[in-house]
């Protein structure tokens, strides 16, 4: 594996967003969060993908706004806020509005900022791990840009990926954040593609066929099926009703830029939430223990008992930021390096291979 | 099926709760929540399965106590409530939380309340559909009595069953309210039982023996598994984080009333929180749709294109309540009658047996 420099990625992917018509600013939050995905080993939202995704629905039209201005809306309600991204970049404003729950859990307990116009925020974890790290229970949902997945029993893929993150600020007690973190189908639309490419077939019921019937063949998916069957499904569907109370269109026709659609609206929709640990602590733990040694006796509790071998959810993704820290950088394949070369390259950046070791 | 007046099963259900000691306030609020899960068609949380509860885990020796009094501990947070609940019965806290989360929404948008020393509160989504019908989004999870379940992988039970519920207000826009109610394991214990009565062999891959294997062998179960792999596991662990943070203790001797551990609290932790939707409205709805017209639309739109015949969760409940209102009472097997009648006698009220119709 190739170690990548942080500094020396993020000086390329801002310079690569800056390229593409984003101010300096958020091009480098832009970078920052891409480089925590590579840190915690997130292949599949990495800068590679990142850019890919700009160059899909990116600026352009019915895309991102290039140094689009986030308006805060006017709101009676003290402790929710509601902005109108304006379609700016996706990471720019999720790490805003996780920064702005934070404030207002600091002051109320729970802080949430729903956001409507919005784009894509690549890793849902990324942000809930960051506000865990400054010692906060943080929550994001979002709904996807198209809708690949099917209602439970249903034909017709009419509801988002849309995933859900919390984050538990348990760093300090057992050396990570428990993070939980995923989509809402079975399996992801990036896996049918890699499996189609491989000329695999899916694993049994993950998909349908346009005719409504499971398929195992990639060529075959016209929707993926939710996990959990209808528990999967509400878990969707509660993403796609924030979305509608805050002003998400028909998810049908979300991310179909380029189509005629004058009367709708095609952007995404994303809900923060940041709850205080403190807000919480009702001060009577049992043995004495603080409420970080009761979470603590908690987790060990669980995975005791013979469940020794099992994991905490965010574990994987802290073993990957750890061998990130030992090899000093971030872990990329030969192809990344060329992915990252080539956008160096194309940003008119000087590409230093000497900089990057093998770990 | 027989129709019990919703008057007549709430006198009976009062009574016997104050026969056992419990205050007439709350063996009110106690009976209300039973007829509301009746109601619904919930068989799993009548009055039949509430004083079954309290009879196995009630008043007594770390049970329930009644009359107990709630204190609202001291928070420097508006919006966050901590009560210490002093293992009052479960579903006049349940009421009274989600009242309070209601009104601490109407003021800041958001409201939450927390509760240390709790009580099982049966169904959750009677909480969340009322609050729903008063025009809120509702949210509320709970850890279980007890811990039946194994992490993902595991071998030992050691997470509850603990069921998330949420709650939309769409009653108005469709005819009753998106209400997600679920527990997280695969099936639940009751079902178990229920197959291991019948001779039958549960589903594969639901729970395992004392060797850590999967069993369909109802008499050899020793944990129930999680649903959707490690995605349910992340939201059963999700319940276990808020209530070790509040003031749960491990999750492997809660519940476990009687046995000696003089060091550990042996209640369960619940969460409620409440989001006013007019604090997520973002104003701006494609096609100058009001707020409500575009929730409809959106929901039109995933139940459209083929998918008219899937279900939005809360609907199976909805048309239960709807044959309830039809039949003008709560519709009640023979079985579920002369235990009613049962304990009607044991409280020391008169059964009027004309009272009840066939429908």
């Amino acid at each position: 594996m190739n170690v990548v420099p942080v500094q020396m990625h993020d000086e390329i992917v801002t310079k690569a967003y800056q390229a593409r018509g984003y101010d300096f600013e958020e091009s480098r939050e832009a970078a920052k969060w891409c480089s925590m995905a590579a840190w915690h080993g997130i292949k599949t939202h990495n800068a590679v993908k990142a850019l890919h995704l700009d160059h899909l629905f990116g600026a352009g039209p019915g895309g991102t706004v290039p140094g689009a201005e986030i308006e805060v809306l006017p709101s009676r309600f003290a402790a929710v806020e509601k902005w109108n991204a304006n379609y700016k970049l996706g990471q720019s404003v999720a790490s805003r509005a996780m920064e702005r729950a934070m404030q207002l859990a600091d002051e109320y307990g729970v802080g949430i900022v729903t956001v409507d116009n919005a784009f894509h925020y690549l890793w849902g974890g990324g942000y809930v791990i960051d506000a865990a790290n400054k010692g906060y229970i943080a929550y994001t949902n979002c709904t996807t840009t198209l809708a690949e997945v099917v209602p439970f029993k249903g034909k017709y893929p009419t509801i988002g990926t849309n995933p859900h993150s919390w984050g538990f600020p348990t760093k300090d007690l057992i050396g990570f954040n428990v993070c939980i973190d995923w989509a809402t189908s079975k399996i992801a639309m990036g896996r049918v593609q890699q499996l189609k490419r491989e000329g695999k077939e899916l694993p049994p019921e993950c998909a349908i066929d346009e005719n409504g019937n499971y398929t195992t063949n990639p060529a075959d998916v016209f929707g993926l099926v939710t996990f959990g069957d209808h528990k999967g499904y509400g878990l969707s569907l509660a993403n796609e009703m924030f979305g509608a109370f805050s002003g998400g269109s028909l998810p049908t026709i979300r991310g179909h830029f380029g189509e005629d659609h004058p009367n709708e609206k095609l952007g995404i929709s994303c809900y923060f939430q940041v709850t205080h640990p403190d807000a919480l602590d009702c001060g009577n733990f049992a043995g004495g223990r603080s409420q970080g040694e009761n979470v603590k006796a908690v987790l060990n509790d669980i995975l005791g008992h013979g469940n020794e071998n099992c994991l905490f959810p965010g574990q994987i993704e802290a073993g990957s930021a750890a061998e990130s820290e030992k090899a000093g950088g971030l872990l990329f394949t030969d192809v990344e390096v060329e992915e990252l070369a080539k956008m160096a390259e194309e940003s008119g950046v000087a590409f230093d291979r000497a900089a990057i070791n093998k770990a």
